[in-house]
């Protein structure tokens, strides 16, 4: 999946409409996590590309601001153009960000870094996105390249890409021993497999390898 | 909070006095964690500053030696001279560095890099420092960076400053569930109450807000 | 220890012998932890360098493929030429990486650019390494360089060294509360020890020590 804005800007954040006054009880349900995920409704925006199974890219131009931002940060891998520009932005609401970036920006930027942005709610490019972490790789047009990366992984079996998702988002928070017999797990349901030992096959005999998806 | 040395340096480590033959009773003692608070003794002067409520940036000049260091690390934020010197020197005296730096380096700096500074003892200037991840940025006046740093989230709605220090000192170490659950616990009583009103209706009318703290 | 390839290379990876027809009777045996660790036997040949209580430092020159490249991931720092060349390569034989990386990277590499690494399967340089935190520094020699680390780790007081690597490899993944007692128990095993007063009593008589190992 490649996530991308649809014209110039990749998402501006916040609908502001959520400050009407009658809005209050709408805002109590929408806090409570939803069937099936630990998030609730606004966190699930961003979440929600973490729980698919599939690798999802997102290609950043234009401005990715506050509930933006932390769609972007959900995506397995984020790439931008050098221009983009970003904000961890609520605290000009005089709130905290809350859709799932304690969960999302963990091992992906530093909190020293992370709290200058948020307390401030100052606007940093994608050079400065790419020295912080925030972002993957700068790219001129980054839904070309993202593409090109889709297409790439495409090419893999299928299998073993939802087990590597799969291992990479879990395996980092476990303890050392569910980490490693997650890794365990994971392997043996691949091994021998017919799109393991297809992608064996296709190997040794120097050809493209079919996979069944 | 500004954090800095009196006079021209940040802190230049331990007080050798603990080696006083007649110190090993009181070390016992020293050990244990204190009333209210998992740090004991010498862990508080650094994680102090993390369980402070508000942001706490350190600026630092000359040398950060030692307990001088782990102090840094404790802070939210980090400014540095290019010039300053650093070292993880505990090992000088046959000792870990014990000052809560299992906390406040996770995160910030790699292990690989922990290490090789922590087994050698070796001394390392700012630029090396932000590199590594160590500083948050480098300044040629560092405590007047923080001062501005410090007037600019003084401008923002205390409640939210203080949310955001609270979700990002917890919320990097929780479990998905638990973390998403502390961003919605946290939101919930920030949104709609006074700061939070005042913050939007500033902003709508393009106003600076008035903030009660 | 300093742990290097035999040859012009660190290692190529996989042994393709696992793919015999053979093989997966012994394959499901080889899943499962081994006595007195975490770690099945694939995950031992990278973890054992973590358990081991020394310091392991690894030097790469050549490629580091596969399961070559999780072994150098398993030690405590890895220095590297520019020229070297990595890949995480599982992905070719339809498999994931599973000796240990979602223990051994985490904290060293951020998800996005793993993920990123792993999919593909693409090789990378010591270049490359180095910036997204891969290796640990890049030397024209890094067995002479690993050599003359380890030499200067030797000068130092053997219980610290243990100590701290025990440390930053557990510490780094418990809760504040126990990583903060982990501190306060090793050091309570070192202070006042004989290593510990020689290293005090060294330094301020400004000669060289001589520890007990």
């Amino acid at each position: 999946i490649v996530l991308h804005g649809n014209g110039d800007n990749f998402c501006a954040g916040i609908d502001t409409s959520i400050f009407d006054p009658n809005f209050p009880r709408k805002f109590a349900d929408s806090m409570k996590p939803q069937p099936g995920s630990h998030a609730n409704l606004f966190q699930r925006a961003a979440c929600v590309w973490r729980e698919i199974p599939v690798p999802v890219i997102c290609a950043i131009k234009g401005v990715a601001f506050g509930g933006g931002f932390q769609i972007a940060l959900g995506a397995d891998m984020r790439y931008s153009t050098p221009e983009a520009k970003f904000s961890v932005m609520e605290v000009k609401w005089g709130l905290i960000p809350d859709m799932g970036i304690s969960t999302t920006a963990r091992h992906i930027i530093a909190p020293d870094r992370l709290k200058e942005l948020a307390f401030s709610g100052r606007i940093f490019n994608g050079e400065d996105a790419l020295s912080m972490g925030v972002v993957t790789s700068l790219h001129p047009d980054p839904y070309a390249a993202a593409m090109l990366t889709a297409t790439e992984i495409a090419g893999r079996s299928p299998d073993a890409i939802r087990g590597m998702k799969r291992l990479f988002n879990s395996g980092f928070d476990l303890d050392d021993a569910a980490a490693l017999a997650l890794e365990a797990r994971i392997q043996s349901g691949l091994m021998g497999r017919p799109n393991q030992v297809e992608a064996v096959a296709a190997n040794l005999e120097k050809r493209p390898p079919e996979f069944d998806d």
